[in-house]
């Protein structure tokens, strides 16, 4: 028994998904005429009560898309000193769209409204980036899943729509905030102008992630998909599995969270464990003390056949998901109680 | 009956290669764990003899990464006027490498040592961008499925070394060019410093293709493939299909070839045909006379469900493939003399 | 006695333009406050008939700026395959704007109406770069000085309309064409939406060129100057060299232009001279026959403090302007008789 | 009398200088024939003890051109959150070389070596942007004229050494940190590998800055200067002021400095001030207390032909320069004390 924590993105389809794979009505999706994928894009158009929405291959291509349809090269978008598109799209922003990053220096991922409101540069002030882009992360992954609060979002809603600036979700684990906070994917599609979803995270999917959002926006982003490579063919064998996910898999994220503060709560009665960061969701980052050093715990657990991994800055993270399951936890939570 | 000849890229998965599909040992392949991915990466490696191979989601993205791996921005590529990667990846030549087409006014596609050696700016006048790389493609397909001849791909080689740039190879179609000219993926694999192939065309898969190449090149096409957005994960699943294609759908492209020229003949005797180019592949481009307007003559095959496209210039296009049968053959072949 | 004839850039200032620049009144031009910036950049857009204009530090900025004001990443530009923005800005169209250039096969740098229309992507097929704008030179530099017929810019005016695309003029030496074709500054302002016009060429400036347009392009002109470095202090110096070029030397271009062609006849005699081309301006353009190579002409004229510059094709190349006075011009015909 | 404190850009050249520019002998600097320019490029290569140095039209473009002949599209620069390259050249990091700036959390623009060696992202991590380069200011413009401790400085280069990084300096006010801090130009040469020094700012000249680096990088420095339009033609007018201002403007910077710290003083007893952060060169920053607003106190100061410029976030700044001379001390210290 193998317990892999890394990420939620290790997961591997469950018999019922890899069946609807497998019977998949598939087309040449370049053309737009792959059955399943354009079913997945209306389901979650219609869900979000959004315009469009486009398939892509990565949750990076789908932000990454998202920044283009926003910005023009030298502006700016504001985002949190966490936020994955700063940190974990490597380079990403600058590299496919030529802008940069005003970092805002939040809580746990998170910002207010007054601090956006801050680093807005004056638009006529033309030796500063123009900013043209106010973009969230739901919930945050460094910030260890913590899910915004929803009058927060709504009054950034108010300070993106007061200065001009496009807004835009990175929904990779929307689906977990969602479920901790009974909002439906209607009141964000409500706020955002662009929200990318991921189907490969907590859904547990193989692949691929949609970008949802204002026609306006959309109607470019099959243009910039191609240009960035993301044009698939008969991709609708991966589009089935969302649209399997979004209808099964969905319900079942509070268990994963529920297993998270379980562990969490172990991790707390640990002397060796110097700080576990409030887990609201399946994300679990602590730091250990000075007792042990992170390669010997790697290592220790590693023996177990426990897989977990490090975030940089002594922090390390586990995340729960589909194919952690009870048996595994019994498992893990005796082996970290005995370290 | 449907015969949809607009492109190779309209295959679907055969039975036996669904099931290589269902049966794939999948993992993460972000981590570089998948399984499927690996081997796929390893046999094509191996097959060409060349270093490192990546799996990509589209033949787009490996050709833009090549580009992105042999140049800085600013800098040229010489190419013929007909090549994909000037007309056909949406600009991305300009958009993810900041790079311009020194464009060779060749033959179907296809052009001379010469002429590449006449393209190449001088180093030191730095009012001309810097000319960095060689790409051709094989078969060509705006050249309608043409095959450079080996020698003179050898001489371009010698250019190419001469003046220090890099050398890459367009193979979305290679493997109908090895099928006619029985050359072997190694003495490709000794010519180009990088290749990519595409698996969904000729071979039939869903989706991918595959950049092969040297070593001291590829160490960064793992992250140009991230920043780019083509980081997936269980995608071993097409990455099966591959190697199921590769093992039985290589030898059998002869009979799409001589399908093709069977095509072209009965075009050739066509009183509402101007001009069939030569056939040398599975592409065949053909000019109406005046006597008959392109949408009447694809309005009339559309009424017989016999699809293909039109290439711009009054040109049009069909392409055989996988899923065109000797029934279809029999069918198209029948109705196109009876125009 | 040195005669220079590689370029027209090569001149130095007149006594009286001289004076001029000791007793400009200058200030901080990045607030907008250098005086004779200001009364330079009026002066053109009054001459123009234009709303705004823009002082650089260089033409190929200019025109860089130009082409990112009228284009998005991946898109592209329609022009000459003789244009200096593809030829000699160093690649600045890809680096500077992520653009390419869709390259037209005109004659002698220009090309008409129903090529341009010819070279427009279907907005729609989104595997094509989006066509957004239409560059012309005038006169071309690589073609020899050429002037374009006002009526060819008009209806390609006619095309950008219809098509909703940007149309620019790089105006280099668009005063020689004014010259020669009794046009006026006005009637271009009325066809074009942005031209750049250089001060250092026939002007005989020591730099800067300046960017004229419409407002709703021109508003983003300083901030994409800012951007690539453009931002100058107290140049009012050099912009007052150019209000004193514009008084003074704009009327005297015919005289370069009489010049050039006496130089063409003379050459037409020689026998080691294989094709001048037509001289319509003040640029010679011509081909050595066998009999002697480049090296050796350029040595021979060398020798006399001659010198001229190679243009790449076994094409040399002559410029007459404001520093190359009459007992050169004597000079130079005895010297190339007795060649 | 016009006291203008807004910048040290706004100087205007003195009558020696003035006629320094009048008899400076000029070429065209493309061609690099401007012994004018060429003579400076010389003198301060020589003074810094380093290879090449190269002429630029502002300080952004050299900064610019810097950052590019360091990283490749989607690398970072480690620098401080007050960094101009980061604040003040309107995104031209991500603009015109595709690259992010990992912000530092520093002391007045100022961080230490451990704070810079935590901030490089592991090479082999892909997810996040290859660390390439290190950038500090000197002085430090936002950090209010701060400079470096040099011992601070040769750690950060032991950091850059050690991980293969590039190390670039913004010396856009380093003629103002040499004054006060003993060092010489040969030992800043000695530490870093590119050098941007500004002849407009301290200096007192109209315009340019100049890079000074390696050859290894500088090889490609006027390459990249063409691609950003910096390359101008007789622009050894400009150059020459700046071999003046090296011979005779140096030394008087430390009379701003002491101008600067006695208007901190008379700044420092006034009860509307809230804080006056600690001055070291020729940069006053400071805050207004809550019993006036920032307008007020500007309309105030211009009523007495005053003018100083505000910082955002409640900074206001005034910048002493060579314009600023005893009679314009006298007054303002006294209009200030009246406040």
């Amino acid at each position: 028994m193998i317990i892999d924590l890394r990420s939620d993105t290790v997961t591997k389809p469950t018999v019922n998904m890899l069946e609807a794979m497998l019977n998949a009505d598939v087309g040449d999706d370049v053309y737009k005429e792959d059955n399943s994928v354009n079913a997945l894009e209306s389901k979650l158009a219609e869900m979000f009560g959004m315009d469009e929405a486009l398939f892509f291959p990565s949750g990076s291509m789908a932000n990454q898309a998202a920044l283009k349809l926003h910005t023009n090269p030298g502006e700016q978008v504001i985002c949190d000193k966490y936020a994955h598109i700063y940190n974990y799209e490597g380079g990403g922003a600058s590299f496919n769209s030529g802008i940069s990053c005003k970092l805002v220096d939040g809580h746990r991922g998170m910002f207010t409204a007054a601090q956006a409101e801050a680093s807005i540069n004056p638009p006529d002030f033309y030796h500063s980036p123009l900013t043209s882009l106010i973009a969230v992360e739901n919930t945050t992954n460094k910030g260890g899943g913590a899910c915004w609060d929803f009058e927060q979002l709504k009054e950034l809603r108010t300070v993106a729509h007061n200065h001009k600036l496009g807004y835009h979700l990175d929904g990779a684990r929307l689906w977990n905030a969602l479920a901790e906070t009974n909002k439906t994917p209607k009141q964000y599609g409500e706020l955002f102008d662009t929200i990318s979803v991921c189907l490969s995270k907590g859904l547990g999917c193989p692949m691929g992630s949609v970008l949802i959002g204002k026609k306006e926006l959309m109607q470019n982003a099959i243009r910039v998909r191609k240009i960035l490579g993301g044009g698939m063919r008969q991709v609708g064998f991966m589009a089935a599995a969302g649209i399997y996910a979004l209808d099964h898999h969905v319900h079942r994220l509070k268990e994963d969270h529920k297993r998270a503060k379980e562990i969490g709560e172990v991790l707390n009665s640990l002397s060796i464990i110097q700080k576990v960061e409030p887990i609201e969701t399946n994300i679990i980052i602590f730091e250990l003390d000075g007792s042990i050093n992170e390669q010997d715990f790697f290592d220790r657990l590693k023996a177990k056949n426990i897989h977990i991994i490090g975030m940089g800055n002594n922090k390390l993270r586990m995340v729960t998901h589909l194919d952690y399951n009870d048996s595994m936890h019994e498992f893990l939570l005796k082996s970290l109680k005995a370290m």
